[in-house]
């Protein structure tokens, strides 16, 4: 289907909404609050201007595109509408307090996209060419794993497994945090045993983090591809995980607090793995 | 004042509290809503036992300590609850909806503690064996700020000023973020004219990100002792700040994103600094 046309190749209506309890805008209210009503929709909600238009521009499907009615005639807004309306989307001008309803924010976004999922597909990553991904065991915070993608956009990485129970990369504030970063990023989910069969695979190293890490990270062995495998924020990488790694390495640490934050040791990590190579 | 008694040297009381509109639970709630209120008071509110534990293990003056009925019996709280009674703390025993309107949580810390801030002089920062500081301007999220701090514990750094209008350290997300760092990591507070002043007694390099820095960050010169300065999440460093430092750097990046999360930027930067000394 082209990102240009909806199933019918007809431009999406444009409707006025001015009720919190229309039944469309409960639906997305129901996206913004339910991981199970995005799992079974296969959609999510992206706020902000910038979130939206970014969507777009990197092809990504828009089923609802809505806007406050105080920013119609905004020129940046009207031309997002007419995108989305061309591309066969809903279109809804709708009140400010519809918008707080959505937003659940006393100070609103005043435009919100709902979007199709986008995950990659895993017979896919273990090409020839790949060069770092990222392995997340069992994220937890939104926060975390949105900023991790920004990051693994920002070091050029090929894209983000997710492992086994993770929280959802399409709640609201992971895709916030992403800043964008999730509509290039390929992400790709795997449970535990998918994952291990897949790292059999791998055609480079298998680089942990890790508490029994014995090789000082500015010293492992980051030549060929790279598969950085992090573990959760409470307990790290758990034995089994651990286990499917070729290096374990630490980051050596000089405070009194036991553990940098998730998205920071991914971070000093994906640095240190591009530091040879990365350019702008 | 030791931090084992208060004022009278005295034990404190220990009361037991049902009602959510009890005087002292409002004033706890306004720690946590109000920054103004934390302003004026001095106080802010740590929660959960972690980080209550690792604040009076720290020194730091605790005013009142309040925890859950339901964990009364639990070791580690009947411990925290003496040392804080002995320290002339308030101790106050409560229920579950007290709790959850404290910390606004359906499934709420059990434990909370009331303590004193605690603020560095500025007079005693520019000391000659001062390492490696780091300058935050006008950081606005609570979370990106505890982060750094966070950070800035498990790097070694000797401290973080904020300057200008920046966000409330003692806000119970940013404390949060900390892991219990706060307690360890010497914060200052400056204005803008303050901290230009003090930066000209500053005995080393300072090093700032920007967009129009020319240096790669993994290039620039970190001997002697380095003043790292990071701008606001939106727009960096403003150009008055810019002009303050004696190297810019930039990260270089690859991605589509526009740039990394604050606190990411940050730490990329100071495991750079303490690339070649950093030891545990």
């Amino acid at each position: 289907m082209s990102p240009e046309k909806n199933e019918a190749g007809r431009p999406g209506q444009v409707k006025t909404v001015t009720s919190v309890s229309n039944p469309v805008i409960k639906d997305i209210r129901a996206l913004v609050s339910q991981r199970k009503r995005r799992k079974e929709a296969g959609l999510f909600v992206a706020e902000g201007l910038k979130l939206v238009t970014d969507a777009m521009q990197a092809g990504w499907p828009i089923r609802t595109l809505v806007f406050g009615g105080e920013v119609r005639d905004q020129p940046m807004v009207s031309k997002a509408a007419a995108t989305a309306r061309a591309r066969g989307a809903l279109v809804l001008d709708v009140s400010r307090a519809v918008l707080t309803s959505i937003t659940r924010r006393d100070n609103p976004q005043m435009v919100v996209g709902v979007f199709e999922q986008q995950w990659a597909v895993p017979g896919k990553i273990a090409a020839k060419d790949a060069a770092l991904w990222i392995g997340l065991d069992e994220v937890r915070d939104p926060g975390n794993l949105g900023t991790i993608v920004r990051t693994a956009d920002a070091v050029g990485a090929d894209g983000v497994v997710l492992i086994g129970d993770t929280t959802d990369p399409f709640a609201v504030e992971a895709v916030r945090a992403t800043m964008g970063s999730i509509f290039y990023v390929p992400l790709v989910r795997m449970s535990r045993p998918e994952f291990l069969k897949w790292r059999t695979r791998w055609p480079g190293v298998v680089v942990g983090t890790h508490l029994k890490g014995e090789t000082d990270y500015r010293k492992a062995d980051y030549s060929g591809p790279v598969l950085l495998l992090m573990g959760t924020e409470q307990s790290g990488l758990p034995e089994e995980m651990a286990d499917a790694c070729s290096q374990l390495v630490r980051i050596p640490q000089a405070g009194k607090a036991d553990s940098l934050n998730l998205a920071v040791a991914t971070a000093v990590m994906l640095f240190e793995i591009k530091r040879k190579t990365l350019e702008l």
